[in-house]
């Protein structure tokens, strides 16, 4: 799993909490430096190896989203750390903008995919992706998540894939997810248009930022 | 939000992506040591303060599960700090089996709350507690969540509390939290009887260490 500054934490730490059993001592939060990263709402978590050690034939190479998104887009560093280990990953997975990462990477172009409803359907067609509004996206061996929380939701659709559906039916019930949110306002559509107004204008830097990145990048 | 060795991240990490925003650079991790504390699936989560140098006056007390339950139960340095900060905290919160440490503390003495299914209905009326099969559990200033990912439940409803329900509302459609589990497994009676013994076999140890350290408080 790769973490970078402003990733959002809870894009790393919902798969996280699914897939760890997977692998005890073998999953890896791995970035340019190990130790500390701090996230987009000031979390920090600690990233184990850099990305020099990370070994390279990897069961799943997985990107989390968040503000930083597009500072990596642009980082030549991050994108031919991610080209190399997508060449021999089982699986290639993302939660939020962090498809616009792997996107970046030239690791989409012409697979159907998600991303937060901020950028889909507008950054994930520059990026030569077809942008799916579903929560959870499988595409050949790539596989990608809506916004933020939908990390669960991909988790456990990941470890049915490597482990099978008793595995992760037992990790939902170790999780207790069984969610009940307390308003229906997770989409723009359930949200209406006043929240949603609010919600772009928390969101707008980083669409924009992640258009200008994707932009930047057509000619290649 | 008090930070310990083998917490589960994801209790201390869905609440603190819907409540970071409410009151930036405001928001501490606290644990006995600022820095690094390992979580029970692997991942560390950096303490940005120690007990000591938290404030005395918080508008939440935040108290996560996760194995390392127990051991907190018993360890007087946090039980003295969690009633220390108690009497003047607005709200005091907890997830999973975090309200096994606010019960051992004394905090729970004739409240209704709830904890991780494994533990809610055997050991939290040992800590004083009514259990409450429900996903999070509001009784005066008390909010206690059911297991792991019921933190992203109860930090939209103690949002709504602290600053309106738009403000949570809006917060749910920044984290696209409209969840699509693809499974139906999240409490024992969806799981099913053969997928919850395979779970119960996880979490029998944190069960029995729980209900021991509870037994041993009873004469207080």
């Amino acid at each position: 799993m790769l973490l970078y500054p402003g990733m959002t934490a809870l894009d790393v730490v919902g798969p996280q909490a699914l897939l760890a059993g997977l692998s005890a001592g073998n999953l890896h939060l791995v970035a340019k430096v190990a130790g500390a990263v701090e996230s987009d709402t000031g979390v920090s978590l600690l990233a184990t190896i850099s990305l020099a050690e990370c070994p390279r034939d990897l069961d799943v190479l997985f990107v989390p989203g968040g503000d930083g998104t597009p500072a990596q887009m642009r980082d030549a560093q991050v994108i031919a750390f991610l080209r190399d280990r997508a060449e021999r990953a089982a699986w290639i997975a993302s939660v939020c903008t962090g498809s616009l990462i792997l996107g970046a990477a030239g690791l989409l172009d012409g697979y159907r995919a998600t991303s937060h409803w901020c950028v889909r359907d507008r950054v994930l067609p520059i990026l030569g992706a077809e942008p799916v509004a579903e929560r959870v996206v499988f595409d050949r061996n790539r596989v990608t998540a809506a916004g933020v929380s939908a990390g669960l939701d991909l988790g456990l659709a990941l470890a049915a894939r490597l482990c099978g559906s008793d595995y992760a039916r037992t990790g939902q019930l170790v999780a207790e997810y069984a969610p009940r949110p307390p308003f229906r306002s997770g989409t723009p559509e359930e949200a209406g248009p006043e929240i949603t107004r609010a919600a772009r204008a928390i969101l707008d830097r980083l669409a924009a930022d992640s258009l200008t990145a994707a932009l930047a990048l057509r000619p290649r």
